[in-house]
C-alpha cells in the first residue's frame, strides 16, 4: 500500500520505457494497463533491484502508488485520455497529481485541467518527445498547466529527462495547455524537416542519379558539422541498413504513402486561427497528403512526363549549395514554428520563454539539432524576440545562404523534383524580409467585388471606391 | 396579408441587390432588416410598378409572404444567422422554406438542416457569389440540401441568376451542405487567384521595375484570351484607376495589409481533415496571414537586405513566360479545388456532379474564367475525373507551359520576389505526377524513432526494422 513513487497509465512502448528510466534512477515505478501481457512483460524487463510493479488492476495500481499520487497517462489521444482519467477517478484524493504525456490536443487539456480541478486533481499535460528509445534512456519534456503539482515532480522528471551539457530537457513552460502547445509545434517542425530531409534525398536520387551509398555519405557528413541533427543522423542509418534476406536496403522496399497522426495537421489548423505564416509545415502537411493520392499518381505519370530525363550534369557546386540551401529551410522552419509559439503564448496567455524551449530541445527530443543552442542564446540576447530571423547572426547566416538555396531550387526546377518544403521556405523568407508586399492590389480587389472598404497609407479610416471603369 | 413571393433577412448590400434582382424579373419581394433606414432604402430602390416591401418587423415580414414561404436569410454567418433563425420560427408554418444565401461554415447549415427539419421547415444552405454586382444583376447560386424545395424556388433563382449562353448559373449541387462546402472551396480558389495575381504584379512592379501603366496594359491583353476572366479584368481597372484629388493611382496608395473573412481558411483546414493536398490556397492563407506582420516585416526589410537591387535587363521573353506561368498556376489552383469538392463529395455523400459545379461557375461567380468551360468539357467527357489534370487535353497543356512558369520562378527567386502560390503549384504539379515520391523516407523515419510500423512494396503487411547502427 502506497508505497510507489510514479505510476503510469499505459504500458505500451512509451509508458514502460518511461517506467523503466523512472526505475533506473532509483524511483520505484507501478504501471496499470488493459492488457496482462503488457503488465507482465513490464515487470519482467525491470533489473535486479527495481521496485516496479504492473497490473491491470486499477485499484490495485492506485493503492500503490504513495499519496499524493503522481500518474502519468501514457495512452493514445482523444478517447482513450478521457476514458483512463474516467477509470482512475473512484481511486484518486486530492491533491493527486495527473500528468497527460500524451500527444492530446490542446482544446482537451484545457477541458480537463478544468474537470479535474474540479475534484480536487492537479492536471497538467506534458508532451515528450524522443521516441521510444528517447522514453527509455531519456526524453525531452515539456510540461504546463499546474506549475506546484510540476514542482513536486520535478526531481523525478529532471532525472529521467536528457541532458545538454548536465542541464536537463525538462522545463515548466506556461499555464494551461502550453505543454501540449509546444509539443504540437514541436512536430510540425518535425514534419517539414522530414519532408526537407525527403526533398534532398530525391533530388540527388531521381534528379541526379546519385547511388544510395553517396547520398548516405553526404547525410552522414552533414551530421558532423553545423548540420548536426537527429533527423539527419538517422537518415544516414536508414540508408544503409541492408535487408538480410535479399542485402537490398530496407528504404528501398517501403511504401511512399506516408502516414501521420495528426499533430502536424493540428499545427497548420492552428496557425492559420492565430494568422501565424507557417507555409513550410503546411507544405510538409500536404506533402503526406500528396503522398496517399498513388493511384492518382501512377496515373498522372503516364500522361504528364513524370521526372525530366534531362541528365546533363550539374556539376559538383551542387553538392555544396544544397548543403546551404537545407541549412537555410532548416532555419526558416523553426523560425516559423517558434513564431507560432510566440504568437500562441500571447493569444492563449501562456506566457511562454522561448529561451526554456529551445533549452529542452537541445536533447532527448526529435527535433534536437546543433542550430538550437544557436537559437536559445539568440532568445537569451533579446527575451522579446518575435522572430530567430531577426536576431542579427541568425537572420544574417540566413540570408548569406538565400542564393544557394535559389540555386538548388532551379536544379529541381529543370528535374521535375517537387521540394515544395525548400521553396515555401524561401517563399517565408523572402515575404519576411519585405517591408512592402503586393497584398495593397489584394485589398483592392475585396473592395472591387465585395465592397470590403481598405485602409490607406495616407490617411486614418477605412476606404470604398467604385473601381469600374464605366461607372461614375 | 401573404402576397409577396419572395423574402430576405438582411437588406444590406447582398440582400437588397437580391431582392431587386428579384423585382426586375417580375416577383414582388420583402425584405426585413433591424434598421429602418435599410428597410426604406430598398423600399425606395425599386422602380415604378416593382412590388416590393421593406419592414423591421419579423411578423409583419413573414404575414407579408405568399405561403410556403420562401426566405433567404443574408446576414453575416455565425451566430446572426441563428439569431435571424429564431427571430422568424414563430411566425413560420410547416412546408415554410429557409434558405441561408451567406458563407456559413458547412458544420453548422448540417445542424441547422436537422434542427429546422424537427420543425417541418425545409432548409438548404446556397452559396452566393458575385459581390455586390452579381447580387444586383446576376449571381453564380449554389444550392444544396432539400432538394423538392430548391425545386419550388428554381423559377426565381433560375430567373435572377447570372446566364452563360442562355443557361443560368445555378444548379442543385447534392446532399446537406454541399451548397455551402462548395462555395467554400469556391472561395478558397479565389483566394490563390487573388495571391497569383498579386504576385505577378509585384513580380513585374518590385522585380522587374515596369510602369502602373505597363502592367495595367498586360493585364487588360490577358483579358482578351485564354487568360480571361473576372479577376485578371477588375485587376485591369484597378491598376487604371486614379484618385481624383491627388491624380495618383489608389491601389498606390492602400494599404498591404489583407483582411480575410475566414472562408479560405476553412478551405485549407478542411483540406487537412480531408487529406486533400491544396498547397496552393495554403500558400494564399498563409501569405494573407504575412501581409498582418507589418512591423516585423518592416524590421526584417531592414536587416536583410529585402528585394535584389540587381537590375539586369532578363529580356522581353518574360513577359509572354509570365503569361505561360500564370496559366499554368491558375489550372493547377482550379485542380486542388475541383478535387478538394470530389474528395469531400464522397466522404460527406454530397454526391456533387462536378460537371454542375464548372458549369455553374462559368458566370457570376468571382471565380468565372473561360478556363471554366474546358473544365466542364472535361468533366462532360469523363464524369468521375478526380482530377482535371487528368483530363489528357487539360493536362497536356498544363504540362507545355511547366518550362516557362519555371523560368519566372528562377527570375523572382533572383530578385528575391516571394512567389508562393506560384511556387506552391509547380510543387503540386511536379509531385502529382510523381509515380514514386521519396516519402519512404518518411516511413523509414518515423518506423526508426516511433516504432510507427511501414508498409512494404514487395509483399503485404505491417513491419518494423531496429534501424539502429549499433543494434542488432
Amino acid at each position: 500500500m502506497n508505497e510507489y513513487d510514479f505510476g503510469t497509465v499505459g504500458l505500451g512502448v512509451m509508458g514502460s520505457n518511461i517506467l523503466l528510466n523512472v526505475a533506473d534512477h532509483g524511483f520505484s515505478a507501478a504501471g496499470l494497463d488493459l492488457s496482462p501481457e503488457k503488465a507482465a512483460a513490464f515487470q519482467s524487463a525491470a533489473k535486479d533491484g527495481q521496485k516496479v510493479f504492473g497490473t491491470i488492476n486499477a485499484e490495485d495500481f492506485a493503492k500503490s502508488l504513495k499519496t499524493p499520487r503522481a500518474i502519468m497517462l501514457l495512452v493514445p489521444a482523444g478517447i482513450p485520455v478521457d476514458s483512463a482519467i474516467k477509470s482512475l477517478l473512484p481511486y484518486l484524493e486530492k491533491g493527486d497529481i495527473v500528468i497527460d504525456g500524451g500527444n492530446s490536443y490542446f482544446p482537451d487539456t484545457n477541458r480537463r485541467f478544468q474537470e479535474l480541478k474540479e475534484q480536487g486533481i492537479h492536471f497538467f499535460g506534458m508532451g515528450i518527445s524522443g521516441g521510444e528509445s528517447g522514453a527509455r534512456f531519456g526524453p525531452s519534456m515539456m510540461p504546463g498547466g499546474d506549475k506546484q503539482a510540476y514542482e513536486r515532480l520535478r526531481p523525478i522528471f529532471e532525472a529521467i529527462a536528457a541532458k545538454v551539457n548536465g542541464e536537463p530537457c525538462v522545463a515548466y513552460l506556461g499555464n494551461g495547455s502550453a505543454g501540449n502547445y509546444v509539443k504540437m509545434v514541436h512536430n510540425g517542425i518535425e514534419y517539414a524537416i522530414m519532408q526537407l530531409i525527403s526533398e534532398v534525398y530525391d533530388l540527388l536520387k531521381r534528379g541526379l542519379g546519385h547511388s544510395d551509398a553517396n547520398i548516405q555519405q553526404l547525410f552522414a557528413d552533414w551530421n558532423k558539422g553545423e548540420l548536426q541533427s537527429f533527423l539527419i543522423q538517422i537518415t544516414a542509418d536508414i540508408l544503409q541498413k541492408e535487408d538480410p534476406e535479399s542485402g537490398k536496403l530496407i528504404v528501398n522496399t517501403i511504401s511512399d504513402w506516408a502516414r501521420s497522426k495528426g499533430t502536424g495537421k493540428w499545427t497548420s489548423q492552428n496557425a492559420m486561427d492565430l494568422q501565424a505564416p507557417i507555409p513550410s509545415i503546411d507544405a510538409a502537411v500536404s506533402m503526406r497528403n500528396m503522398s496517399a493520392h498513388k493511384e492518382e499518381r501512377i496515373e498522372a505519370a503516364k500522361l504528364l512526363n513524370g521526372v525530366s530525363t534531362n541528365t546533363e550534369n550539374v556539376g559538383d557546386a551542387i553538392l555544396s549549395q544544397l548543403k546551404d540551401a537545407y541549412y537555410f529551410a532548416m532555419i526558416n522552419i523553426y523560425a516559423q514554428g517558434l513564431a507560432q509559439i510566440t504568437i500562441a503564448s500571447k493569444e492563449y496567455q501562456y506566457n511562454i520563454h522561448l529561451e526554456e524551449v529551445t533549452k529542452i530541445w537541445r536533447g532527448g527530443c526529435i527535433i534536437r539539432a546543433a542550430c538550437l543552442e544557436d537559437f536559445r542564446e539568440a532568445y537569451s540576447r533579446t527575451p522579446e524576440l518575435v522572430n530567430i530571423l531577426l536576431d542579427e547572426k541568425i537572420g544574417r547566416s540566413v540570408e548569406s545562404k538565400h542564393q544557394d538555396a535559389a540555386a538548388v531550387v532551379k536544379v529541381a526546377l529543370d528535374k521535375h523534383i517537387p521540394v515544395s518544403v525548400l521553396m515555401s521556405s524561401i517563399a517565408y523568407f523572402d515575404s519576411y524580409r519585405s517591408a512592402i508586399l503586393p497584398t495593397n492590389l489584394i485589398q483592392a480587389q475585396r473592395d472591387y467585388f465585395g465592397a470590403h472598404q481598405y485602409e490607406r497609407t495616407d490617411r486614418e479610416g477605412l476606404f470604398h471606391t467604385i473601381w469600374e471603369a464605366d461607372k461614375p
